[in-house]
């Protein structure tokens, strides 16, 4: 039996959106959703219990963080990935690829797969097929991912288009290797902006069949419209009955135009990381909670958000905090961000049952580009 | 109306420890009691709701940073330091006397105040007995402290009477300006490692009469058992009916040697910067959790520890996040410290109540030194 399923409760009339359910190992997980990244076993300035009250569903860890430090074998003895971070809920892992790619130095990539210096001490390292998909189901992850390789924007058809043949052969590799009853698989289809390669991708993992389907190789450095397009064109090549996730995605506005292209999972560092820099999230757009103008304003940073940031604190005390290098400041920050994002989703989903996407998109980007645009 | 009480619940026979209730606006506090240092207005990494979790009464907060940052108008602006915080228990405040002394440069002390330059940004600062009562009073604090000038160690006899009565002059003016039915007024005993003169600074501070009596002037520097000698002898000249707070001290067998003497209030920053330092108190003694013994240590911090940490994390995970420099790392062990402190108050609290103080004593001793003898 397959350890992960996928149902779809309602599809929208008026785009490709629709609303899910992902049934895991560790329980289930509402579609569209989005997913706090926990790069090396923890999602930054969180606990998990804050993680279950800003209402996150699943989280994501990278996996090439994590078989560098603390290595398979710690997380393997200390009983996997759930029980070493303490959540007891869904963990996706991503296969290591993207980070070879972008982190690690002196890479040689070869049939096998990819040699490549740590970033954090140059050590010699190996990553192949094999070796990601053993190390993910060493920590135990309710969905994992194939190694791809991620070629950068721009470049040329036909290196995208030999990258491409790679990655397919390494994710035939894993899919062999790969425990069925454990976990659920995700392909990832590649082919950077290009219709023809992207269309190669998803017939070559249909053939080989996942549980379901991640679009990687966006967001790299293309322009919006354009990751826009190429999302919406690889998700409709997809079957209904899989989930879709984009991967690295995206700006609270390039969320909801991939949930109405027909995206069902997101993950993306914005609402941590910004949050560390200081910026908050808010329906009327971000805001700069260092700025001067917010040292007399005892407001929340956002009226009528839930969170526990937005429920006890002010934009004066956290700018404050900021000011005085408290790491409070960056956990109310965090705590709303993320609670931003996960209520996005929350009310994606509600309006996609209601019938109301397109309003709601509508309304939701009207709200969000009105600081932008005000003097 | 004095808007401090103090009463004596219990006193010990063997020893000079009681067991005492304050009563203030913000509510109660059983002494024997530890006071989390929240310097700019936050206890470093915690929330307010975990410094409830973990027992906090009582938080103590720094009128030197409060007002060079964010300043005493935003504070007042906010509506009192516990709104612009979000504690709504008791605060205690220290005069800026200590920073000042310790913090500020170009300092020039006359009869009216100190002269100093900020050590954030330069300015210009100005700080006598009215300006920190007027900010400690705008900031709302439950209990406020006279400003006193902190001799450094060791410093000769003839300089520390000099010192010391220009600080009694200074709390003289300060409880003239201090509106009684506002909050609680300390007097701060100086005198060094002199007893004449800290016969000298009681005598003086009990002719005006204060609300309690900090022990200042001491852990500057004088060997751990002078600092004890002293700690005794000045609390066996201060009234039996009127707390008596020892400033900036100190390590876990301090403070329970110091209750033993006669003391009811502790602050200190050893276990929250000790935990962004990675080490762990324990009742076996300090273990510092980044070394490399704990590496596939799935054991807690202290496997009989109450706190959210241990309770839900491992050795090995929290030397894990140590070593990938995660917030979340800071945070539980500054939780557990925090905890060990405040439970350790608990304790001593129902030996004293128990009459078992000296039992008590021994056995923490002996526990908490065993590792430090262990091979």
């Amino acid at each position: 039996m397959a350890a992960m399923e996928f149902k779809i409760l309602k599809r929208d009339n008026s785009s490709s959106a629709r609303v899910g359910e992902i049934s895991t190992p560790h329980g289930s997980v509402m579609t569209p959703c989005f997913m706090p990244v926990g790069t090396s076993a923890a999602v930054k300035t969180m606990s998990p219990r804050e993680l279950r009250e800003v209402g996150a569903q699943i989280i994501l860890a990278n996996t090439y963080h994590l078989i560098l430090r603390p290595g398979t074998e710690i997380i393997k003895k200390a009983g996997g990935l759930h029980k070493f971070m303490s959540w007891d809920g869904p963990i996706l892992t991503d296969s290591g690829g993207y980070q070879v790619f972008s982190l690690a130095e002196r890479r040689k990539v070869t049939e096998e797969g990819v040699h490549f210096q740590s970033h954090v001490d140059g050590s010699a390292c190996f990553l192949g097929p094999e070796e990601s998909i053993k190390a993910q189901e060493a920590f135990g992850a309710d969905i994992i991912t194939t190694l791809d390789e991620c070629p950068p924007f721009p470049c040329e058809h036909e290196k995208v288009r030999e990258s491409l043949e790679t990655t397919l052969r390494w994710e035939r590799r894993c899919k062999e290797l790969h425990q069925e009853g454990e976990s659920g698989l995700f392909g990832i289809v590649q082919g950077g902006v290009y219709r023809d390669l992207r269309e190669r991708s998803v017939e070559a993992l249909l053939e080989t069949r996942f549980d379901g389907y991640a679009i990687g190789g966006l967001s790299v450095g293309e322009p919006t419209s354009q990751m826009y397009e190429i999302a919406e064109f690889t998700a409709s090549l997809l079957p209904e009955d899989k989930p879709r996730y984009l991967m690295g995605v995206g700006t609270p506005i390039d969320i909801v135009e991939c949930v109405w292209r027909g995206v069902d999972m997101f993950d993306c560092v914005l609402p941590t990381r910004n949050a560390r820099n200081g910026k908050a999230f808010t329906p009327d757009g971000p805001i700069n909670v260092r700025s001067a103008k917010f040292k007399e304003d005892f407001s929340p940073v956002q009226a009528d958000c839930d969170c526990y940031g937005c429920r006890n604190f002010t934009r004066a005390y956290i700018r404050h905090l900021l000011n005085v290098d408290e790491i409070l400041a960056l956990r109310l920050l965090t705590t709303h961000n993320l609670r931003f994002y996960l209520q996005l989703m929350s009310r994606l989903r509600g309006a996609i049952a209601a019938g109301a996407t397109e309003a709601f998109r509508a309304a939701f980007k009207e709200g969000y580009r009105r600081r932008e645009s005000s003097p």
